[in-house]
């Protein structure tokens, strides 16, 4: 019979899966011998068997949390209910991995009417005690069963107005037992039946509640956002209450054992006291630096000190710490590895090499790829930044730079995403786990209140997202949507501001941004990927500019250069247009010969850029109608231009009207019906390379025909390709090595890729397409029903961003496997978007490609990506 | 070394794939003894390499070409070349199966300036000699250079109008001579080179024609409504000349040993004396019945009759013989299995079986199934037909019944064909394989000439085509485009016309039809068929009416009922709408309310009719705005009939509108966006269910999910399903049972069939879905470059009526295979149009799955193609 619950004592660290971190780090920590108040942890399995069992806790479980109960009853000298002696409990989720904010604790368990009298006279302190009886009579309410949090804050508020005061600590112990009285009213009024006197009630509720919550909506955006799946459930945690709130020799406090946002070594953290946890981490009173503890209590500041270096060492990584001090006495109540910001990481990362704590490998997998976007994107042009003066300051939570419109909702700030506005800024007082999503698509936060830790710091460094908290300098009014800096200027929803979240500073206006230099810790660490990684990665680019900035970032190559992106220019689309109105071969032709000088120009730049690294280009892509204008005053106009009649063009338009353009005439069946089109690219393509092979540069260019489905249409372009080339080569008298190769993303060619080997060079899987057609929908169509999709717990991630390994992946397995049966040589890449998403480039690495090819601010994290996969999974160097 | 030539006195019947059909005919007959003229036959594989190698032929291959003819100057004792004793030949296509008139023959071989006056002397026949010469310089000039072969007629014009007369047969020796003469300017003008004299050169030049015919685009089409794949390649016979022009003892015909129309057993055949093979089958001369040489030449004609009882027993099927009397002598030119009517193959078979020629099983192989067509099609309504009075009557070449609008070329037919119109009447003097196509599209040919084995006759067999020839009684006028009555009535193109191609009647007006009856040799094939046969046969029906036809034909079951069939309705669309429009869940339940009672009764229709075997339904499957108007004035009306304003109505479809139709939001998307759709329709079948399972019928509904590419996806559904499914049979006390299964139909759901199979009680392969996802293009926009992918060859055949087995079919295995591991008993169908294709049946049958189901009229033709698989790969029955 499996066991569903263990006493701390009885686990440890490495039990992440079964106790969640959070149970996992107390038991190891209760194992160290450090002074963390007793108690257990039910299994992740439980929650599991909660869901299969149909949101129920079986019997046999809830015997073992009561046998555990009794336990720990025994061995910390107190009993459940018995107001002579209460044993009082918290109870907190903990999955196995930290999903701050997400879940939901109960403090103060185990009171009801008897215990909180005898609660009263043992602490000799009636109002801690039915102040603590409130609190949790209303987590309860909220948590567990569902009652709005805002009426009990009402009855709260009503009393403060009748006895005219305003602060809760301002209420004496009289007032809160008349609020817990109240309280209990509301729940009776709410629930219909009483508010639950037994404390073993009360615990099988809160555990219930725990489980549900891992389903509910902020967990599950959560964790979609953050690639967990949604069967590894959660743990609960039923720990013995200390209190931080017994008074001021009494606090609580969070503590990191290096910064988190800069990666300094030096703890680093804020406390409050006479508080608990909650406060510190809610943001609603502002906290000391955790330096000030030395001057209250020197005594409790070493022991934790002491903690914090043995802890660090312990765990060969950077502590994020929660204590508690009860009547002077210091207790842990939570160790972790700390989020910190992308520098934060790579400092950590090797200064702990530098130190002698893991090695090189290790320190590659101590920072999350996705991350590096931060350090990747823009930072303010420094000019600006001077001439610029800030409007206010706030705390810098979270480094970066954000320009942006401002919303004051996280719904409006969604809203605006949706209608394609890029550049938002969220403000807000204080964030929630509601704002999750509107934090998201936000390009910073602004909080008027709160501090490093609070919800809103923690979450913006998590995401990678520029934020500043606790700006007390600006006077925000959510409901109409404006703010007012210090000077008394007034800035609407939809104005401009920037945010520096490196030094808190708050800008008025939008202010330009330039790239960000890649320098120290971010090259050591870089350099070491580099080392380690037997996954090349490429770029997709379009352009000398793009293809430039790849190289800066470190790119090995294009691996999918976008011919039609060349023909959208003004000066170009004219000639497209002709060329796609044309009526015969001829015409074509015409068109075709004014295009070819742009091209070959276009070529011969991207050659020089790339000075002698592989460039793979493809070869004409989108549908046809794609060129031609849409509104009328538009086909007016170039039809004026083109020569002919609006009447005209509109048939032509309508002609190459499609029903699914997605599954129409594209791709290489283009070049099956107009072969002069393959013609003139390979033209350019190959003129291009022999005039930069001319000035001394090495070219092997490589020509892929997209959307093939059959061998034999391949075989059809390929031998107009290498025709049209071996002439080229003929007439001009120079030696050129050249490749053509293919993309594999229609179903079809995956299954066949065996047949297509024999005459693809090589293969890139192009992952957007291949998706579409897989799951059978399009991308553009699906945003209709994936927001149901989500919700609805089919789908847990978005298979355009994260590459479905279970079914995309499968093809692309097959299509591998079968390639290199055929060509056991052949070079195999990746350039769908997924190539610069860190859990789809360890799938290439597993399954053997030869590169990943990605946008060029994702060349960097594809670096990183690549050489962690090689370090969970390595594989032999190809010759 | 391979070899590439044969002497007819090498090879044997068996070496069809190497020799061709004819050539391997040549050979057995040889072996047996009859008289062939001698010859040899350069084989396929000779062909093939002559494309591999750029379409030239291999020195070595030329060498064995002019080794084997010196041996056959040797057999034959005469010499090529030599004017005192040449050796004439004809140079013949043969591919391995038949392909009527799509091939070029040339005849007279040998013949240039010197040896056509040593063929005069040594006939004493000049006219003869010089007739041969001008013929076979026509012959090589059009066939193996190009040269329009009207330029030659219009010489043979000038003389005869010079000389005043109209017939050929006017002309003299002296006549032909100049013709002769002024053929080979004519050549020399054209080509720039005399006509050439070596007979070598005109051999070989010959020999590759053969090969380049090969891929002729006539040749192309065929292949490809014959499902013949382009890499067989052709067979190329030599063979001594032998003359049925000699002289009035000297003629040619064609004969079969039994009827091809009816498959009566009597020699059955046409001839005509004095004259060259090519003026029979042309249809430019109207030949004689074979009895009639029995008066002629009683010898030859029992001499024939004997061979051809030979040759049937021999081959144990009905013979197709080509043969040549000269000067009294006959000669065997071809034997072949007779290709013939729908009518006359089962007669034959079930006769043959009869006769003790065959088993039952060999006689299933001996009907085409896509023949049984021409059975299932209407035939005219006997009393319409019995009021009605022909206009014109010609001989009865295909059997059936046709009605259509009239055109006279093939193009014609072929645009009013893309335009829509489905009823075409092809009207021609005679056809030539230019009209194949336009033949394809009609529904019944009539031709003004030739006789039962014209061109026409022939292909219109093959097809299974309605088709009347050598109609005389009219006045065809192609180019103007009417015909006259023998009334002198006018017929314009775009009138109607009816034929009937069992009695040869021509009306002049449209007739009604009516469903065929199916007795005698069909009754007695489909039994043996189904006595055979373990694929079990289901029908694609949304209605009962098409349900009883589907039964009648044999159906065991619906595979496929499209509900959304159900709501076009006009009496329906309008609650639909509703649905659609609706902007909460209350007020769709309303409107599917109101659709309940409608869908319940039309399955309990169902039901009654399907009297207890299998009925899958599926599940609502196409995007919402297919349901709503498109045009402006539909708009404003039904707005108005909605109650919402016309712009609000334009609101919902533009929010409605899907850039890919296909990829949207359709099928299980629907049900899962709305679960109040599924649970609407499973109550409408459940109550339906249970309705008629009290009146005594056992039903057990089998509710099929449309486009699932994820098992959460379809888990979803399910459990609305069943839990709406319960919840009735538990209210109504009647116990039920019922299956729930999906439609494999998106690439994905191939892919991970082993996990959909752990929801799924049955799959059935959406094969026209998942053709288009596979090879990633939509039908409806295909149809703009599958010509050009026809005509360079990249695919041999549509697949979406054919299943493409390499790359879908593979999909088919992989999810067949995971779909038992998981489920071994799991339940596994077809409901593409693919599974009414006998080929696409077989690899059912292969592949293991249980059925297929098709539209009710393929019943009968899946029945015998599931026969024919079991025949010829038998599996095990499922117990």
């Amino acid at each position: 019979m499996a066991k569903y619950v263990y006493l701390f004592s009885e686990g440890n660290a490495s039990m992440r899966n079964l106790l969640g971190g959070k149970g996992a780090n107390l038991a190891e920590m209760t194992g160290l011998g450090l002074p963390v108040p007793r108690g257990f942890t039910v299994t992740t399995e439980a929650c599991t068997r909660f869901y299969n069992d149909g949101k129920v806790i079986a019997k046999e479980i809830e015997d073992e949390i009561f046998a555990t109960l009794s336990k720990l009853e025994e061995i910390v000298g107190k009993k459940f209910g018995d107001p002579e002696n209460p044993l009082l409990v918290s109870v907190r989720s903990g999955a196995r991995v930290s999903m701050p904010g997400m879940m939901d604790t109960i403090l103060n368990l185990g009171l009801n009417d008897e215990v909180v009298e005898g609660l009263a006279k043992l602490t000799q302190n009636p109002r801690f005690a039915y102040d603590s009886y409130r609190r949790f009579i209303m987590m309860f309410s909220d948590v567990v069963m569902g009652i709005d949090r805002m009426k009990f804050e009402k009855l709260m508020d009503e009393i403060k107005e009748k006895k005219g005061v305003s602060a809760d600590t301002e209420l004496d112990a009289g007032d809160m037992k008349t609020l817990s009285e109240r309280y209990k009213e509301l729940y009776l009024k709410e629930m219909g039946v009483p508010f639950p006197q037994d404390p073993k009630v009360q615990l099988i509720e809160a555990v219930k509640a725990v489980f549900r919550s891992w389903e509910n909506p902020r967990a599950v955006v959560y964790r979609r956002l953050n690639d967990i799946p949604s069967d590894w459930g959660t743990a609960v945690n039923v720990q013995e209450m200390v209190f931080g709130n017994m008074g001021n020799d009494s606090g609580t406090g969070v503590a990191f054992t290096r910064d988190p946002s800069t990666g300094e070594k030096k703890l680093y953290g804020e406390f409050l006291m006479n508080a608990q946890g909650e406060d510190v981490v809610a943001g609603i009173r502002t906290p000391q630096p955790i330096d000030v503890l030395k001057e209250i209590n020197p005594d409790v500041y070493n022991q934790f000190v002491e903690i914090a270096e043995k802890l660090e060492k312990h765990y060969r990584d950077m502590q994020d710490m929660e204590f508690t001090i009860e009547h002077g006495k210091l207790f842990m109540l939570q160790t972790r590895n700390g989020k910190r910001t992308a520098q934060a990481a790579l400092k950590i990362a090797v200064d702990l090499v530098n130190e002698g704590m893991i090695t090189k490998e290790e320190a590659l997998l101590r920072v999350d790829p996705k991350q590096l976007d931060t350090l990747l994107h823009p930072q303010f042009d420094p000019k600006a930044l001077k001439a610029a003066k800030p409007i206010a300051k706030g705390l810098a939570a979270s480094p970066g730079a954000a320009t942006g419109k401002i919303y004051f909702s996280a719904e409006e700030a969604a809203q605006a995403y949706n209608a394609g506005e890029k550049l938002i800024i969220l403000v807000r007082l204080e964030t929630s786990p509601e704002d999750i999503e509107g934090m998201h698509v936000s390009q910073g936060i602004l909080t008027g209140r709160g501090g490093m830790t609070s919800h809103a710091a923690v979450v913006a460094r998590g995401m990678g997202k520029c934020c500043v908290v606790g700006c007390g300098e600006i006077i925000i009014n959510e409901e109409e949507g404006y703010f007012i800096d210090k000077n008394g200027r007034r800035y609407n929803k939809g104005d401009w501001i920037s945010l520096d979240g490196s030094t808190g500073n708050v800008y008025g206006e939008k202010l330009p941004t330039v790239a960000p230099e890649m320098t120290g810790y971010f090259g050591t660490l870089m350099k070491w990927a580099d080392e380690v990684r037997v996954l090349k990665v490429r770029t997709n680019a379009d352009t000398p500019r793009d293809a430039q900035q790849a190289l800066k970032f470190g790119a090995e190559g294009i691996g999918l250069c976008r011919t039609e992106h060349m023909f959208f220019d003004s000066d170009r689309i004219g000639a497209m247009r002709e060329m796609i109105v044309a009526r015969t071969e001829e015409q074509r032709r015409k068109a075709l010969e004014k295009l070819l000088p742009m091209q070959r120009s276009d070529f011969e730049e991207l050659f020089r850029v790339m000075k002698g690294y592989p460039v793979t280009i493809r070869f004409l892509d989108p549908p046809l109608h794609e060129f031609l204008p849409k509104e009328e005053e538009d086909i007016q106009a170039i039809a004026a231009e083109m020569g002919i009649t609006a009447e005209e063009l509109k048939a032509i338009i309508t002609e190459l009207h499609e029903f699914n353009p997605m599954l129409g005439h594209r791709g290489c069946r283009l070049a099956v019906s107009y072969p002069e089109i393959a013609e003139m690219q390979t033209r350019a393509v190959i003129e291009a390379a022999i005039n930069v092979k001319k000035e001394g540069l090495n070219v092997v260019p490589e020509i892929m025909i997209p959307l093939v489905g059959d061998v034999k249409e391949l075989k059809y372009v390929k031998d107009v390709v290498v025709k049209t080339a071996e002439a080229i080569i003929k007439e001009t008298g120079v030696e050129l090595e050249y490749r053509v190769g293919t993309m594999i993303e229609v179903p079809r060619a995956a299954i066949t890729a065996d047949e297509i080997a024999k005459e693809a060079e090589f293969f890139s899987f192009g992952t957007n397409d291949l998706t579409q057609m897989t799951f059978g929908f399009s991308r553009d169509d699906a945003g209709k029903f994936l927001e149901e999709y989500y919700s609805k717990k089919i789908y847990e991630f978005d298979p355009f961003a994260k590459l479905d390994q279970t079914g995309v992946g499968e093809l692309i397995r097959i299509a591998a496997e079968k390639g290199r049966k055929t060509r056991a040589n052949i070079k195999m890449g990746i350039c769908g978007e997924h190539g610069g998403d860190p859990s789809s480039i360890e799938f290439c690495h597993n399954v053997g490609l030869d590169y990943v090819s990605c946008s060029p601010y994702r060349v960097p994290i594809a670096r990183l990506a690549a050489a962690q996969a090689q370090v969970r999974n390595p594989r032999n160097k190809k010759a």
